[in-house]
């Protein structure tokens, strides 16, 4: 565990231990997270985008929380939340059944994930020149 | 603060305690977080850029790492870290004096919360017509 870079005064590599930690020749990554708060409470943000696009995917919040390894409480709390901040809801629960209670998007909820992701991409297309300017003083 | 539109003639539903957590009348905040990632490690986001603007409202690590409320340590090391992201650094730190060391962002240091606030703007200015219509599903 020692570095070896720091270990002998006839080390002729010292510039090694002064790395960033990313690996060479990964490329940065710039991502956009848009939350719209009220008070501290985020009524909408990634983590429940992603939610809804599970649920719309897996059909029920037990398997889309599975799916994005939280529990399901947790998948449910976040779905309650963004419900009761919503005029109309974005999910609609079905009891009981053979399966389980399936889930669905509303309209509502629908017109969230593409919402959502359209203002992902809007934004990344607006500070295009920015970004590349921004990523221009990093490291390769 | 019931809801007449859904306090159906002998509605017994106790309406109040299904609302959401937020306050009355607040109206929905949007915020914007670009982060610049690699691997793990987010080189550059919202924190940092706090960072950088409060090193040059208040001049040292140690006054800025005050005003935001966490240890020195935390902030050296988040400023460490971006610093070896960048090709050149974001600060100069003065070491000794009679005030101990100061810090001052470099000009790439000022050049980064430039963009950094201009893509806030850009992403916010290009997504309005999005971000209106999906506020408009949120509650008032």
């Amino acid at each position: 565990m020692t570095d070896p870079a720091k270990r002998s005064p006839k080390s002729s590599r010292p510039a090694q231990s002064a790395r960033p930690r990313a690996r060479a020749g990964e490329s940065p990554d710039v991502r956009f997270r848009m939350r719209i708060c009220r008070g501290d409470v985020v009524a909408l943000g990634p983590g429940k985008v992603a939610l809804l696009e599970a649920v719309r995917e897996q059909g029920s919040i037990t398997a889309a929380a599975r799916h994005l390894g939280m529990s399901y409480r947790r998948a449910w709390l976040l779905i309650d939340e963004l419900n009761r901040s919503l005029k109309s809801p974005a999910t609609v629960s079905e009891q009981g059944g053979q399966s389980g209670g399936g889930c669905v998007l509303t309209p509502v909820g629908e017109a969230i994930v593409r919402l959502y992701r359209e203002i992902d991409q809007e934004a990344h297309r607006a500070a295009a020149k920015q970004i590349a300017e921004l990523t221009r003083l990093m490291r390769a």
